[in-house]
């Protein structure tokens, strides 16, 4: 089947797919995670090829080790299925209701957004997540995968259509994308494709960032700051800087760049030197940061950089605005972060830094959906647009407006026979049907 | 300056504006109405220029209409300004608020977006509006107007600026760019413009939307249908299509085609005709049509076109899913209806047909903003993400997590010293600062 023809069948299943019951919905995931737990060996014997195939073809350590998908990441991911099943459904919340006029009820009731591609490179276990994700919040799913874990993915998929068709879902929700063709042609569909989830390294996002006029829910960058003011506890600073920045250094929200007031750096500095060396932090300072305390000197690249590494870029500023001006320069509009005594300068930080999580006297390590309560990530979102920041189920869903009327016509209103009464109703969307 | 400069500031200033209270924006607004009030005379005069040159370079006759700027008009965007400052400020709106663990609260805000960059054709009113739009909340705008309106969007903009800059706001958070240059270019500015909003026909619609990377809120085409079901009140459905054809043709709202099921064709169609023919409404119709009643013949493109004309055209059908299949194929996504007295019907028309406003026996011509209810109308938006259907000033703005802790690291929690709380807390963000 050829790829227009495929993603035409999972549109054409998600219209279906929308409607379907929170309890329908809810009994097919309990079943992938049956299926799964039953076709385990499959997909372990399925993933030992993958593995064989590609350390022949030398397959980087790091990937081969995101491509590994055992018994442990099985029961993670089963595990996970049954913490979504308790969430919420995001489908059919009613926003808003207003009786426009005598019988003339409108609602905006949240719905899915269609159908979502997913775009991954090897850890097959983005494949269940983002695709169980979809199922919960009614959207049907594209998925294209990276060759190396092409077994697993086909075992994974065809886990997963099988459980849903059994659970009564059109199977044809999901779909995975088989064709030796780039992923350049899954950006072009924009005909079917209605928001691109891609899952993978920077450089991956942003290619496909900058190549599909489709929009994208993700971050490419994650270069986040803390702002150190006059007025900070510096006992606090320090245990805040360490654990922003080594709690887990791989990570889009570890600190990146520390900011220093010139009146706190000479007292501060010292005290950062001392814990990051215990840590074996390398530190890359600007001149005066220098002038305090030995580091590597820092280019203007520096500031631009994502280190995803045990480095630090460290710069002293005037003040509170000069920090802020260099966040919105710099930033990736991800997480910044300040540390001070003063409500005042918090306020005005949280106001102007242009970022979706701006932090006051806490790491940035905590901008995430699951420690912000959102029970599952679907993913951060640096975008200005739709949502922004750790995005849960919601992010997934959309709206549409629900009209009812009894012979209703624009042209009495018009003619002034009749005028718009606007009530708020507080009432659930809902047809009595029979 | 260079627009690159331009926007540069723009961006700056927004970042100003973002934070600025209620009272200072309508203070501003006020302060517009004011200027526009007392500018009248250089803003006609301005215009007038506009027009002799315009007419001199044989502008055809609509877009001459659509370029005139007179009193009348004038006073219509006073009017509106006034409406806008009673609006509710959709900024700084607390959203969600979570106690993440003791003392460490998580408030998710509304605030705007950023920079707008308005593209529009001759309209000159358009540029007064949607500057409004976007003072209200809080978005700095770069606006780029056609040349044939060069003179009077000049004017325009400095009265803008000067008000705002009168009531206390950064002059820069609006420029207007004048350079000889392409709309392309401006497209490119993905780095200081966070959302775009096109003004003006279709295919200026549609180029905008196929040439940006930065989102664009707005809809290209408008093919709107009416599905007059079986169970339909047959007298009902004639005044609805009347209603939805012709009381305004040249809208986007303004249905186009009409479809029909088989077994209300042979006594629904001759009314209809009768209907339309008062109204020199022409029908196009599908051979079945054409066996019940005279009308054109319809080809394939016919259900693609928005005709914005006084035509209809017409198709019968073997049934509801047969109509819904119609839509979702050829319909825009923009509002459609189902005339019908069967609530099952009208409930599975509502979820499955996958457009923003989907409408149960009242016109099409309804989906509006103002008539919503709105109070304000940036545009109709055919997007899945972000907005959808009308869209009131909450499109206009985007949010922000806001994390207040007292020295909280993520590594007591992943320790298991600490374990989140998660508790909701219903409380607005706001900082003590004194």
């Amino acid at each position: 089947m050829d790829m227009n023809e495929l993603a035409r069948r999972v549109k054409e299943a998600s219209i279906v797919l929308a409607s379907a019951g929170t309890e329908l919905k809810n009994r097919a995931l309990a079943q992938i995670a049956r299926s799964l737990q039953d076709g385990r060996e499959e997909i372990i014997r399925a993933n030992r090829e993958d593995l064989l195939r590609s350390e022949k073809e030398n397959l980087p350590g790091p990937l081969l080790k995101r491509l590994k998908f055992d018994e442990a990441k099985i029961q993670e991911v089963i595990e996970g299925i049954h913490s979504l099943i308790e969430l919420e459904d995001p489908v059919g919340r009613t926003l808003l209701s207003t009786e426009l006029d005598d019988g003339l009820e409108l609602y905006k009731v949240t719905c899915p957004i269609g159908v979502i591609g997913v775009i991954f490179e090897s850890r097959p276990d983005a494949l269940v997540q983002i695709s169980t994700l979809c199922l919960k919040s009614g959207n049907g799913v594209l998925l294209k995968g990276g060759s190396e874990a092409r077994e697993t993915n086909r075992v994974l998929a065809a886990i997963i259509a099988g459980a849903t068709h059994k659970a009564g879902l059109p199977p044809d929700w999901i779909a995975l994308l088989e064709t030796r063709s780039d992923v350049g042609e899954m950006l072009k569909m924009d005909k079917y494709i209605d928001l691109i989830i891609p899952r993978g390294s920077n450089e991956f996002v942003r290619y496909i960032m900058d190549n599909s006029r489709i929009p994208v829910l993700g971050h490419a960058d994650g270069i986040c700051h803390l702002y150190v003011d006059e007025d900070a506890d510096i006992q606090m600073a320090v245990k805040i800087a360490v654990d922003a920045k080594t709690q887990y250094v791989a990570v889009c929200n570890a600190v990146e760049t520390l900011l220093v007031h010139e009146k706190i750096a000479p007292a501060f500095l010292p005290e950062l030197k001392k814990a990051m060396d215990a840590r074996q932090v390398e530190l890359i300072g600007c001149p005066r940061t220098r002038a305090v305390i030995p580091a590597a000197p820092a280019t203007e690249e520096d500031w631009r950089t994502e280190y995803l590494d045990l480095k630090l870029s460290v710069k002293v500023v005037a003040g509170l605005d000069e920090a802020i001006g260099h966040i919105n320069t710099y930033g990736s509009g991800h997480t910044d972060g300040i540390i001070t005594r003063s409500g005042e300068k918090a306020a005005r930080f949280m106001d102007y830094v242009d970022s979706g999580n701006v932090f006051w006297n806490c790491s940035t390590r905590f901008s995430d959906g699951f420690r912000y309560g959102f029970g599952a990530e679907v993913g951060i979102s640096t975008s200005k647009v739709h949502a922004r920041g750790p995005v849960g189920l919601d992010g997934l869903v959309i709206y549409k407006y629900r009209l009812i009327g009894n012979g209703h016509i624009v042209g009495d209103y018009a003619g002034r026979l009749k005028t718009f009464k606007h009530r708020k109703m507080n009432k659930d969307y809902g047809i009595v049907t029979k």
